[in-house]
């Protein structure tokens, strides 16, 4: 059994993405620069929002935070939105989810200049993800293509079972898994909070990728010997030993879950730190303008 | 075992948009319009295109037909395109596939307004698909969803295992049944080309779909006792008894999967006559902004 160690690769590629930098400095060229833009003070938000910022740092990017209070109205975001489309400084920008529940959040992402949507969720982007065409990839299903490619895993017809169908992994990663391509080539079964018998589903994967947020779902006996798993799941459980009083807890039972596999990503230190270096490659790619003109 | 008519439900649902579209003339309103561009001169393309103009015929739609020869370029249609684009009278609008070699077809496919794109594979109306947000379906993929829709075909946490992973069928399809939504709710496994053993996916299936193009790929023993199957192949073989000198064929061995079947769409007669009525169903969303304002 091998660790999937998320956390060294990630480090890896931010090194590659910053000597890519200082290079496009030494040309002359413009530093690349993400903007972020942040509502409210939730924990989860504030902590992906600062590694993100970290990340930048890192990579030799320019970022720039964006702050409002939990009552900003949907129009001062889409205003602020506007000028971040305009401003030709800014090479990509997020709007860190989830927004407060006055706000239409499918709004917010529609309003994004789809050549700036690093985070990948604009329709062009998951429509142009789905048809195989160049596009900013949905930045968690990224990392899981990037991890499979950094470990050598071969993935051409082997069956990929994901459980989960959200917007953001699971049906992006299943589009990504099923393509004709490398990765890719996979057999892909969508499992969710309607089938009935997911065990039976997850036994038969050479790849399982667990993205429903339920700690600990994935169980020892709905494990094939030999699969190769990757957990997604980062739910904050109450926990009195750490400081802040939480800790991670991926969807996977990894203690038991671990001695079956091939290759297995922990949480923390798997997706997790993927996840935010496939917006710093975004970043990069819209910098250099090689998904859109 | 229940042969699923889809010719009696496309004639039935032609009626259904005959009927409003008398009404929206009745208050005053605006006839729907759909054209077509169609380049050269090729069998199948002509054939389809004709019944579409049939189809606008019985739904009470205004048509047009934009004809070129097979030495356009791709300038011209996109010019073409432009205009269709601006004319107000013109609800939406189609270019047969495939074109010429010179041709960029994604080129063509993203130059068509989105609100405009009937077929659905404009990239937002993928994406939106993708999303469950309201788009124009690709048709094929939305008349099979009409058609386990009208024979009432329960699809919640049923298995669907859609063999083909076309742009224009088996991802969409699969996208669809996935969704959170009636019909809908499926676990879904997407086979292709790089699956190994379709077989040993096939055969767990409750509901199977056939969209591969290769006639009579699927035979009895690929099929569970009671699964629905839904056979979308539509190639054209030699058949010195026929007039036309062919005839089409399906991807399912009718003959000896029909039994096992609970539900079955026969070829001819099946899926093909919903594609086109899917067509006219986005084409009076169009006119009538049901979907985009």
């Amino acid at each position: 059994m091998q660790i999937i160690d998320g956390k060294q690769v990630a480090e890896q590629i931010k090194q590659e993405i910053a000597a890519e930098v200082q290079q496009i400095i030494a040309r002359g060229g413009k530093r690349p620069h993400l903007a972020g833009v942040l509502v409210g003070h939730d924990g989860g938000s504030e902590s992906y929002m600062s590694s993100k910022v970290k990340a930048c740092e890192q990579c030799g990017f320019k970022s720039s935070l964006l702050r409002y209070e939990e009552d900003v109205t949907e129009q001062q975001l889409l205003d602020t939105i506007t000028k971040l489309n305009r401003d030709d400084d800014v090479d990509g920008f997020i709007v860190q989810l989830p927004l407060p529940r006055h706000i239409n959040e499918q709004r917010i992402i529609e309003a994004i200049d789809y050549r700036k949507d690093v985070d990948g969720f604009h329709p062009i982007n998951v429509g142009r993800l789905s048809i195989g065409l160049p596009c900013f990839r949905s930045a968690t299903p990224a990392g899981i293509i990037m991890l499979l490619e950094r470990y050598g895993i071969d993935t051409r017809g082997k069956h990929c079972v994901v459980i989960g169908r959200s917007n953001i992994v699971g049906k992006p990663v299943a589009s990504l898994l099923m393509q004709k391509s490398n990765p890719g080539n996979c057999t892909v079964t969508v499992c969710h909070s309607a089938t009935p018998n997911i065990a039976e589903h997850t036994r038969q994967a050479d790849i399982l990728i667990a993205a429903l947020g339920k700690p600990g779902f994935v169980t020892a006996d709905m494990v094939r010997d030999g699969a190769v798993v990757i957990d997604v799941g980062t739910t904050r459980v109450p926990d009195a030993t750490r400081k802040s009083g939480w800790r991670l807890c991926g969807d996977v039972d990894y203690e038991h879950v671990a001695p079956r596999c091939s290759y297995i990503t922990p949480v923390p230190g798997g997706v997790g730190p993927m996840t935010i270096v496939s917006l710093m490659h975004n970043t990069l790619l819209a910098a250099t303008h090689q998904i859109y003109q």
